[in-house]
């Protein structure tokens, strides 16, 4: 037996025992006929002293100890006269009396410790070091907690967790397969799954009325910040449920997972419509921790011989509460992080709120007090706060607006990571126009069931889906839908997004043929699991929350993947090399 | 709301409730005034009764409804006249005031009952159908109780699952790769894991000392009947354990599930080593919910003028117990099966223990009575026996009398599949002699830790390794090993595996280099959790607990999977088709 004991478990209560422990050495130091070895492991950190007094031939062994060799140790839990507080075994220390040396270790290329002072570059190459600092470790052992409240959760409720395949059939969800050649069916591919989608609805139409699962996806898709080439959703659908059922079942799952998890009561979900959501926040998933809404000013501001206002679309403003004493280095700051290309406004008025009731503003040569005043009222603002206003194209503005608001809320402090908002935003447009292949494309998926009435509406575009996202601190961490079951709506569906006859049965024929056979009435949703456990643990990069993370050029570079196949694969594999020299 | 009860839920105590249901119409039927419809969901079916003489317009409806159309009704719950006890909901039936349509169907290519009339081929094509079956709905529920039992039970062993990638680097453990050529690194692939092993050593040398994952694996072998391209493994690993931590540990695991899901108490679980296993089974497998036993009977036999056995290395045989009764057909007949290719023995020498005492034998030109009764005291045998005896090369000899032991077993009953009974056999050899390739291949894989001792032993063929595989019922469950924790130690096995210096710093250079930074002494298990469900279920194929299997060629017949890829895919992965006219 390698142990007795873990090295996070000793407590005053033990003092007495002869134990036995086992770990990585933290640090050792001598001091004076003492030498003190920190033992580490993932559930804490205990002391051993070694005492020359006692047994030199034992210390002279401690004294042999490097950073991260793994150490095997036994002796007397005692009682530390120099107590440690912050440290959990800190109260007691192990007095020494044996001591294996299990593995050597070569001196680590970066410090195992909270934080560390290896770059990222080292950390990932390294990363089975990286791993065991105690930052890394919280991440991945939440993950697993979440893992594990989900399933608990949703098997309570009846649901089953079904595996669907892997090596399926390219399936068109916005962005690239990843693809596999079959070696025994020569010239034909295999794709991973974007999602399960199809799957999850051919199991509604098999009868499993509440599925989920939490796997891995796939896409091949141009690696921005934060995006992994493989990540993991917990993938839900249910049987004869309206789209309340959804909501009220999922707010539940987020619920008891911030309860259990985090120890946190999430409260009601707020809801609001996406169309509400572009015109107050400026954006479908807004941040409803702070307040800080847009307001649209064009009535107040138009036709008042203020050509950059009389020439725009939409002109709307932010109140920033309590921010009228910006000076103007401040609010020239401002004015350049909005005409940044990353935002794209043309320019920024202001206008203070004075404390004395009086107006100061950026375009007072155009608007008088009297009409700042109109502005600050309809704004909702009072004394002390700043008007923020910019004008253009609508769709930009509101874009602008938004970005600069969740700025504001960075800045001003709002937006604090201790404290959690979800909400549902509902009513999403049902399509999108491509302007350049000149058809409608899915805004959610083309499996999406438009709201009731669309058979009437002549506006394609106005016509709204049965779609559903779920948001968190303004993160997207969820997205359903209720879908289409009926084959000849899933026809016309496709026809609108441009998918032609022949496509589409080529493609979903199996799906199309399913629905022919009895299809119950379904909606599902799926959740980002990378991006909700960072969320939970209180960041916004969900990198240190995988285990083994790609780079942003997908490689992993510990691994050294992807790498070349020899020509014998390529042969069996029937395909040949077109790089090109 | 589409249903306030499912169709297996309402009973007597409901009787006089006004109640929704939804689900699909198993069948409808007239009878005079009535017309009565049972609806089934995955809960259990319900009777419905629309009466004409009340409704003439929703009974017309009713009349309507064919097999597989999903219909929401609702009505009240009454006592049934005519009950039916083979059925949860048989006491009552709904007395239906409304009906609605929800999705007509076609007629099913096959029917949707417990024992279906649709081919293999059929089920596969149209497996959304097969899945509604109740046969294979409770292989899937299964399924998900085994998952979430295997996750509970870990978790509360403090366990964390943590995910592995799956786009990764080829790793050589015997089987092909699945490989997944790289857009954005160009001529470059990444493969699907045969298992998630080294990451779950890197895991270890991370600190995080006890792993889990139920998780996907993949491997491009020519697939033998119920072998699957993709599988699913339960995969674990443990820090600072030695063999025992690791046997008790799984076995509890197996004992737990036994007991949640099948309410069967395993027991203590038993040890063979591989050696005996081989000896007195012929396999490594034991099925030891029966004796019988391999007997050698060498000294007995040789050298008494019979030249067969003389010229044998090995004469050996089996007991069966009670069947001297045999006629002189069924021992030809076994001694047919035994010459079988299959089998590949050279014949079935047969000794009749016979109820007077007497001894009959197929051999007594050669022996005499009482030297068969040497070999019946040799075998334990008594009066009413049948003896077989096979003779031959060692290996071969044994290996057929496992297989005859087995098939006995079938025939007389004895490998009852309501019975279970595990066993750890142990101590298999670490190598195998590659007559082909001319050096030793590893018989687990290897990072498999030699048994302490194997510094000083010369012949390198006798060592063994340590390594487990868990039975049960004559099928592997699992299998394991303690692994190779130290860098020196892995660089001499894989020079005995043949694995050049170069080959095995370019495939395993991270892993070897992560041993040099404090990696700890680890070992751990994979489950076949395919397999493991199928036994669970009493049944040997793996295809009705997948929710989505592959035929023998690795195709999805649903899906019509794998399939061409258009040329633009071709070009952006950088390959070429390279299949023959």
């Amino acid at each position: 037996m390698y142990r007795t004991h873990n090295c996070g478990e000793l407590r005053l209560t033990n003092v007495g025992e002869h134990v036995t422990i086992s770990g990585w050495v933290q640090i050792a130091r001598e001091f004076g006929s003492l030498t003190f070895v920190d033992v580490r492991d993932r559930y804490g950190i205990t002391q051993l002293v070694f005492d020359r007094s006692q047994d030199a031939d034992l210390c002279d062994l401690a004294d042999t100890l490097g950073r991260e060799f793994v150490i095997q140790a036994s002796g007397t839990v005692r009682e530390r006269s120099n107590k440690n507080p912050n440290r959990a075994t800190g109260d007691i220390e192990i007095d020494a009396k044996t001591l294996t040396i299990l593995n050597k270790s070569k001196v680590p290329p970066f410090t195992i410790e909270e934080e560390t002072d290896g770059g990222d570059d080292l950390r990932m190459k390294y990363r089975y070091l990286d791993l065991r600092r105690p930052a890394v470790q919280r991440n991945i052992i939440l993950r697993h907690e979440v893992a594990a409240e989900t399933r608990k959760y949703l098997s309570e409720q009846g649901f089953l967790e079904i595996e669907t395949p892997f090596l399926i059939k390219s399936t068109p969800e916005g962005a690239r397969d990843f693809v596999v050649p079959s070696r025994m069916n020569e010239g034909q591919f295999y794709a991973l799954p974007q999602s399960p989608q199809t799957f999850k609805q051919l199991l509604m139409v098999s009868g499993y009325d509440k599925y989920f699962q939490i796997v891995r996806c796939f896409r091949d898709e141009d690696l921005r910040a934060d995006r992994q080439p493989e990540f993991t959703q917990i993938d839900c659908e249910m049987s004869f449920v309206t789209r309340e059922d959804v909501l009220q079942t999922f707010e539940a799952l987020l619920r008891h997972i911030m309860k259990t998890v985090k120890n946190i009561d999430l409260g009601e979900v707020e809801r609001m419509a996406y169309d509400d959501a572009i015109r107050f926040y400026g954006i479908d998933k807004p941040d409803t921790r702070f307040e800080m809404k847009i307001t649209e000013l064009n009535e107040l501001t138009q036709n008042k011989g203020f050509v950059v206002f009389d020439n725009a679309e939409l002109v709307a403003g932010l109140c920033v509460e309590g921010a009228a004493n910006y000076t103007r280095k401040q609010l020239d700051e401002l004015t350049n992080w909005v005409k940044r290309p990353q935002i794209g406004a043309k320019g920024l008025v202001w206008v203070k709120c004075n404390a004395d009731g009086s107006f100061n503003s950026s375009v007072k040569k155009f608007f008088t007090e009297e009409q700042s005043a109109e502005w600050a009222a309809k704004m909702g603002a009072k004394e002390g706060d700043l008007l923020l206003v910019i004008s253009g194209e609508k769709d930009k503005t509101r874009k602008q607006l938004g970005q600069l608001r969740l700025e504001l809320g960075n800045r001003l402090g709002l937006r604090k990571a201790d404290e959690f908002k979800a909400l549902w935003v509902l009513d999403f447009p049902l399509l999108e126009w491509d302007e350049e292949l000149e058809h409608y494309h899915a805004c959610h998926h083309p499996f999406t069931r438009p709201k009731d009435g669309y058979e009437s509406i002549e506006n394609i575009a106005e016509i709204k889906a049965e779609a559903y996202d779920l948001c968190l601190n303004g993160n997207e961490i969820a997205g359903g839908s209720i879908r289409i079951h009926e084959r000849d709506l899933q026809e016309k569906m496709f026809e609108l997004l441009g998918v032609g006859k022949e496509e589409a049965e080529e493609k979903f024929g199996f799906l199309m043929r399913a629905f022919e056979y009895g299809a119950p009435p379904h909606g599902g949703i799926a959740f980002g699991f990378d991006r909700l456990c960072a969320l939970l643990g209180g960041q916004e990069s969900i990198r240190d929350f995988i285990a083994f993370p790609k780079n942003n050029s997908g490689r992993d570079v510990m691994l050294n993947a992807p790498s070349p196949i020899d020509d014998l694969q390529y042969k069996e594999l029937h395909i040949a090399s077109a790089v090109e020299e």
